[in-house]
């Protein structure tokens, strides 16, 4: 058994790159993924899963097709399965996803940003 | 679709009783649940998932049967399905648990701790 406690901070520090999850921990057949979001990602959706955002540090937004909500530090949203979503950061945001493992980040789209590879730090 | 964001501290500020999880938001068949820890919990171990603990504010331990480990706000643990674990705090520490629905806070165990009841907040 791994006994080593995972620090966020820690983590963050070991990667700058934007859009590129990377996974620290799995619970069941979940990942645990930190990520940084810069900018506008692509609209997609997840079929048949939802996906949790928690923000650690920052602010972002999620754009949906009837409206946008807006994120904090300290906040969390799922986001349903099958609906539409396009994350976005005016500055860099750092947080915390939670969604199955072989959850691709760009959904059903392939696009320069699809991260397909699975990479843990 | 509800587009409320979940505010960690607004929703602790809801409750003040200690080791009963209340939850916040669901993912697939997964829950959030935010629960205060202050003293000892009893020994337990969940049959068949593994259980996530992200510390939101203070400080806890968590024991097993081998060791222990320590873990303070902006870190997380997995413990995994069937190990025998304790939770403790000197002090109130407030945690954001992940975990199947359905998953009994002292496992296997019936206790005075127990807690069946899915209360949302």
């Amino acid at each position: 058994m791994n006994y080593s406690v995972i620090n966020f901070k820690e983590k963050l520090a070991k990667f700058s790159d934007h859009w590129s999850p990377k996974i620290i921990a799995k619970m069941n057949n979940y990942h645990f993924k930190l990520v940084k979001f810069q900018g506008e990602f692509i609209w997609h959706k997840h079929t048949g899963t939802d996906e949790t955002f928690i923000v650690l540090d920052g602010e972002m937004a999620i754009e949906f097709r009837e409206r946008k909500i807006t994120l904090k530090s300290g906040e969390m949203f799922v986001v349903p399965k099958n609906v539409e979503h396009r994350p976005i950061t005016n500055k860099e945001c750092k947080i915390l996803l939670i969604e199955p493992s072989g959850t691709i980040n760009t959904g059903e789209i392939e696009d320069e940003l699809t991260t397909e590879k699975e990479v843990w730090i």
